[in-house]
C-alpha cells in the first residue's frame, strides 16, 4: 500500500478499498502520508465524489484514529445537536440549557468561528471567567451535575480529523460533501451520545447554497450515525438572512439570554423549540414540554448552572465594544431582503471572527439588526448598529453591506418558517 | 492574491487570470505557497485541465522563476531533442553527435530515470569517468569544441519546475498534459535553444497510451515552443514494443555505438535519423546527410570527443553485469508481441533504474532482447538475457514478464516505421 496508489485510484474515479482507506487515514495521522499528499487525494475526492460506502469506512477510520467517549454511566438519556455553520447562529446557547431541563444530558461539544461564520465557544468567552476546555471527568461531572455543557472537543477525539480539517481550510477542499459529513459525524460518534439532530444550514450564509447539496449533506449525515446505533435526525434550515438580530460574541450571548427569560427574536424561539422537541423525541422523551422550560425559568436555572460550573458568572455584565456606527435607511420602505453572508462578513471584519485560527476575537464586536425582512422602516431610521474596538476597521465592514439589504415599495413574502425540511 | 482563491478558481473549473499564475508560481518557487496547497492545485489542473491560454502563461511563468541560457555566442545554429520517455530509448546517445557531425550545435540537457522508464544520464554514467554536471560555461566550451554536450541541467533553470516536478512525483499528479507540456517546455525555452524536435512517445511503455492523448500533448508543446520563437516539431513515435534489443544502462550504451558504427537495430537506426532530419531541417540545415555521418564515421568522431569532454574513456571497456539469466521460447512460433512496459519493469526491477531519486542504478542490469516482434523462434530458443548484479531480484524481474510476450502461428503485421505522426 502506499499514497500514490490510493490518490491515483480516487483520481481516476475508482471507489476506494476498505483497505485502501483504512491504511490512509491511520497512515496520515502516524504521519506517514505526507500534507501534500492527503490534500491531493481530498482535491481528488471532492472533484470525483466517494460512494456511501467509502464516506462509512473512511467515516470509521477517523473515529478509529482517538479514542471514544462512554456516557452510559448518566441516568439520563444524552441528545447531541450540530449546526453547519451560519450567521447570528447562536442556538446552541438557549437550547442545551433548555433540553436540559425538560430530562435529557446534552454533551455540547463545539468549535470556535473560522471565515463568516461564528463559533460558539467564542460566543460562551464572553462572559467572564468562562473556559472552553475541560478533561473528559470535569466534562462528565458538569454533565452529571447541570445536564448540559458546551465545551471544546478533547485532542484524543478524533485526530485524523483534527489534523485533515486544518489542511483542507488551507487548500480549498472545505467544500467536499464526503469530507464534510466524515469529519462531523466522526466527531460525534466518537464523542458517544445516543441521540443528534443536526441542523443544516441552507442559503448565502451557509456552506450549502443549494436545498439540493443540503439534502445530500444531511442524509449522508443521517445514513452514517444510523449505522453507528446513534438515533439522527436532520432539519434544513434557512440560512439566507441572519438568525434573530444580533450577530458577534457577546451581542449573542445577550439574546440568547433574551430567549431563556422567555424573549427574544420569534425566528430565534422557533427554531431553538424545534431542535429541542426532534433531540427530546430522538432521546425518547417526546412527552416533554420545551415551551413551558422557556417559560417556567426551569431553562435558565440550567444555563446558569452550567454557566457556573466552567467558571463563567452568569450575572456579570457582558462586553461591550468601545465604538458603535448607525447604518440608517437611506429611504423609506419594506425590508424585501437583508443578506446572511454579507452581514457575517461585516461582523467578521469589524473583530467578531478571526482570518487565521490563532487570532483573537473582540468579545465586543459584531452587527446588530434594527430590522428583519418583511419589516417597514423609514427613511433616516437606524437599520443596523456596527459595534467595533477598532473604529478604523468601519469602512472594511461597512463595503462588505454595499449590497446586503434592499428596500422596496410593497410588503413580501417572509416564509412562515425557518425549517424547509426534515431528513429522518 | 492568495493560494485559496486561486485554487478554488481551478477547481470550480474557471480558468486562471494571468495574475493568478504568475503570483501562484512565483510564491510556491519563493515558499510562500506550501507544498499541500500547489499540490492540491496540481490535482485540480489534472481533472479540470487548462485553456491554451494558461498553459502558455504557466510556462511563461515557470520559465521566468530562473535564468536563461543564451546560445547566440556560438558559430553554429542550435537543435534539441526531447524524448518524453520510454523502454531502451537510448537515441539520443547516438543523435546528438550525428546531428553535431552534420552542422548544427546540439544542447542536450537530459535526466534522469524514474520509474520504468531509463535516463540518459543514467546511461552515459555507466562509461568510466564521464560525468553528468557541467558549469554553464564548461557546456558551452563543449558545445564549441565538440559541437554537441549532453549533460544535467543546471539548478538556475525553471526553479519552479525542479521543485514541482519533485511534489508531482509523490502526489499522485505526473499525468496532467498541461503540467507535462509546461515542464518540458519551461525547460527548453530557458535553456535557449533555437529548435527544438519533440518525440512523443505512445503505447504501452509510455505516460501516454493513447495517439488522441500523445497528439495533444504534443500540439500543446508545439504551440508553446512556437510561441516562444523556437521552431518546433513533433514526432508520435510508436513505444508499445521497446525501441532497440537492449533495456539497461550500460547495454544501451553498447548498441548506441554499434549504431555509430554504422550497425545497430533497423528501429534505432530509423529513429534516430528520422529526428536527426528533423532537427537539420529546423536548424536550418535541410541539406545535411545524416545518413552519410553515420556511414563515413564523422558522428563516432563527435561521439569520442564529446565522451571524452565531460572525462569519460570512450576506449573503455563498459561495466557486465554479475549474474544473467536467460528466458526461452515455450514454444516455436513467430513473436507477435513484445511489451514495452513489462520489460521496462523487468528492467528497473534488475537494478537499471530507481524507486526513488536518490538510489543508485546498476550500470551492467538490464533486458537484452534476443527477438522483436514479426521474428520467428524456436522452442529453447533464447529470447531474452536478463542481467543484475542482485541475482536475488531474477525472480521479481520475471514476475514482471508474465505476460510480456506472445508466440503465435503465423506472421503478424509489423508496422513499417515507428514515427506514426508529426505535428508542426
Amino acid at each position: 500500500m502506499d499514497a500514490i496508489s490510493v490518490i491515483r485510484a480516487k483520481r481516476d474515479g475508482h471507489p476506494l478499498s476498505d483497505e485502501q482507506i483504512d491504511w490512509v487515514i491511520d497512515a496520515y495521522t502516524r504521519g506517514a502520508v505526507a500534507d501534500e499528499q492527503m490534500s491531493a487525494l481530498a482535491m481528488a475526492i471532492l472533484l470525483n465524489g466517494m460512494t456511501r460506502a467509502e464516506i462509512a469506512r473512511w467515516t470509521a477510520a477517523m473515529i478509529a484514529s482517538g479514542e471514544r467517549m462512554d456516557f452510559s454511566s448518566l441516568a439520563r438519556p444524552t441528545a447531541d445537536k450540530h449546526s453547519t455553520g451560519g450567521v447570528g447562529d447562536k442556538i446552541t446557547l438557549p437550547l442545551a440549557p433548555l433540553v436540559a431541563a425538560c430530562g435529557a444530558a446534552v454533551p455540547q461539544l463545539s468549535g470556535r468561528g473560522l471565515g463568516h461564520t461564528g463559533g460558539t465557544l467564542d460566543k460562551l468567552e464572553s462572559i467572564p471567567g468562562w473556559r472552553a476546555s475541560l478533561s473528559n471527568a470535569e466534562m462528565l461531572g458538569i454533565l452529571d451535575s447541570a445536564g448540559a455543557v458546551v465545551c471544546a472537543a478533547g485532542d484524543g477525539l478524533a485526530p485524523a480529523d483534527k489534523k485533515l480539517y486544518a489542511l483542507r481550510d488551507v487548500t480549498g477542499t472545505v467544500e467536499a460533501i464526503p469530507l464534510i459529513a466524515s469529519s462531523i459525524m466522526s466527531k460525534k460518534i466518537a464523542e458517544g451520545t445516543g441521540s443528534l439532530v443536526l441542523d443544516v444550514k441552507v442559503g448565502s450564509g451557509a456552506f450549502m447554497k443549494t436545498v439540493e447539496d443540503a439534502r445530500e449533506l444531511a442524509s449522508t449525515m443521517v445514513g452514517l450515525g444510523t449505522d453507528h446505533g446513534v438515533r439522527t435526525v436532520a432539519l434544513l434550515t434557512d440560512m439566507s438572512t441572519p438568525l434573530g438580530r444580533t450577530a458577534g460574541n457577546a451581542l449573542e450571548v445577550r439574546e440568547s439570554v433574551e430567549v431563556l427569560a422567555g424573549g427574544g427574536p420569534a425566528d430565534v424561539v422557533e427554531l431553538t423549540l424545534a431542535l429541542a422537541r426532534e433531540m427530546l423525541a430522538a432521546a425518547g422523551l417526546p412527552d416533554a414540554d420545551p415551551a413551558k422550560a422557556l417559560a417556567d425559568g426551569s431553562a435558565m436555572d440550567v444555563w446558569r448552572r452550567m454557566i457556573a460550573a466552567q467558571g463563567g458568572d452568569p450575572d456579570a455584565d457582558l462586553p461591550v465594544a468601545r465604538e458603535q456606527h448607525v447604518v440608517t435607511a437611506p429611504t423609506s420602505g419594506v425590508l424585501t431582503s437583508l443578506d446572511a453572508y454579507a452581514v457575517g462578513v461585516a461582523a467578521w471584519r469589524l473583530g467578531a471572527g478571526r482570518a487565521r485560527k490563532e487570532d483573537p476575537v473582540q468579545a465586543g464586536a459584531g452587527v446588530e439588526l434594527h430590522a428583519k425582512p418583511g419589516e417597514r422602516v423609514e427613511a433616516g431610521a437606524p437599520l443596523m448598529t456596527l459595534h467595533t474596538d477598532t473604529p478604523e476597521k468601519f469602512d472594511y465592514a461597512l463595503a462588505a453591506l454595499d449590497d446586503a439589504f434592499a428596500l422596496g415599495d410593497t410588503a413580501v413574502d417572509v416564509p412562515a418558517s425557518v425549517v424547509l425540511e426534515r431528513i429522518a
